[in-house]
């Protein structure tokens, strides 16, 4: 159809932004299991997970430990959060080819979810940056928020704007827009992603939406339409922010998959594979995906 | 945005597609309480039951008698799906302004969900569509397995055509065309809805989409791109074809109506109400919605 790109890349999140917000602390040899299982399936861009301190967010711990495990492979790319230098230079020591970094479109959530304004944090992420550049290490910029605040509730996108100006300027490769509490509808949007790409400078935008209103695939759809390529969702539907009132998991894997493919639209990523990595993580945590696409082909009820 | 319409009918099929498909067999009581919320919550076009025979479809049972309960109410129109003359006899004995006729676009599917052909089943439809014209009854077609069928696979939009041809032809003021195993995605609803759209002949189409791997609200807003301003749909997501392997319900209500309010197209339909219906509904179930917005705004989970 009209406008579509041929080809996108879905970025997995589901051990990083899905098992961080996950109430059990899923073991090393899970995480390890499930990231392989993954990259099994065809996916070449996975958040692994995140440089962050233990004592706020103990499930990411063993960050290290999940990078050291996992062997190189070609054309795969384990991403990490790193919220401040400390988390950079974990990173980098832990041989880290990229990293994240992540901002709010909305002042309350910023000070609420990192305790700094959105200029502190970018404060934060000048020295990630610089190092980033002189250590080769991609950086991935995160905006959350982008079309509505637990706090703050609307999003405009003239917030959204400059905070995607300001990761552009940084040096990002790519920018994600996140809906971090699900509330956008697709004509919402499609405003927020104009704006958007109108303040990225030509850095790539990606889009992050999550399905606490059953909104995810219908924005990421309008979201193809507005000519975007890149779809973050965890493998699923792991996760949801236990910082975001009402915040449910990430929009699943397989429901974008199967959209994608249906839509005739290549992204490398097999979906008999990927349902073993989906079974294999809800196994270990002892419950039904939810994936409605993983239910139907599966037969796992919720 | 580009081609929506500005306003939409929600048809709200919960009373008879989803207590039809369900296994329990709800009260008498029951039935006309979840109706009367739901014309109180704005909705106009009502599916209320089926004349079937009660031998197959217990659920449906007493009709007769939920639209002996119902009270008239202006601009609001009950629907009875009536499969043969005898069902029409009794709709029109129990007041019914409209009757709904179900036609397939699947040959298989057709032969096992009524036990006659595609062309078997318009021999029974035209005295319907006859008897309703003498008597001032509006009649609704559907096409079932519009884009999917569970025993034949893939459906073409040149299977949906020449039914949706005949379909008009008969009188039908509105055709509804549904994916009753939810496997569609965009591209493919648009193509099928441009054939069906050359084939109605002007007659108003609506869709009909199950959520079985999450797609529905993402087909919806394709077939509102495409200037389709009837949606069905059933309230908490009532349903599920017990003849269709693998279905799951219908697109919850609340679900298309949070999509159309933040699209801003209007649907006279007030959230708040139409939880209440769903809420209702539920309790009576005993179980929590099929609607991730019910899920969001009034705190039930799985």
């Amino acid at each position: 159809m009209d406008g579509m790109p041929p080809q996108v890349k879905i970025v997995e999140v589901g051990p990083r932004d899905g098992l961080q917000n996950e109430a059990a602390i899923v073991p090393l040899d899970v995480k390890v299991g499930l990231i392989e299982r993954l990259a099994d399936a065809g996916l070449t861009a996975i958040e692994a997970g995140a440089f962050v301190s233990p004592k706020w967010v103990p499930q990411m711990a063993d960050t290290a430990a999940v990078m050291a495990r996992l062997p190189p492979r070609s054309g795969v790319r384990y991403a990490v959060l790193t919220p401040n230098m400390m988390g950079f230079e974990a990173a980098q020591a832990a041989g880290a080819k990229e990293v994240a970094i992540f901002a709010a479109a909305s002042e309350t959530f910023s000070q609420k979810n990192t305790n700094c304004s959105i200029a502190e944090s970018f404060d934060r992420f000048a020295p990630i940056a610089e190092a980033a550049r002189t250590a080769g290490i991609a950086v991935r910029g995160y905006v959350s928020c982008v079309l509505g605040c637990p706090y703050e509730g609307d999003i405009a996108p003239a917030q959204v704007a400059p905070v995607v100006a300001r990761l552009s300027a940084l040096g990002c490769y790519e920018i994600s827009l996140g809906d971090t509490i699900g509330v956008g509808t697709p004509a919402r949007a499609r405003v927020m992603l104009r704006a958007a790409r109108a303040a990225a400078g030509g850095t790539t935008l990606a889009v992050h939406f999550h399905d606490t209103y059953g909104q995810a695939l219908a924005n990421i759809y309008a979201s193809l339409e507005e000519g975007v390529a890149v779809v973050d969702s965890a493998v699923a539907g792991l996760g949801g922010c236990p910082y975001a009132k009402g915040a449910t998991g990430n929009v699943a894997t397989e429901d974008v998959l199967y959209l994608l493919d249906g839509l005739g639209i290549a992204t490398g990523v097999a979906m008999d594979r990927l349902l073993l990595a989906s079974r294999f993580i809800c196994d270990a945590l002892g419950r039904p995906p939810a994936s409605k696409v993983a239910r139907a082909l599966t037969g796992q009820t919720a």
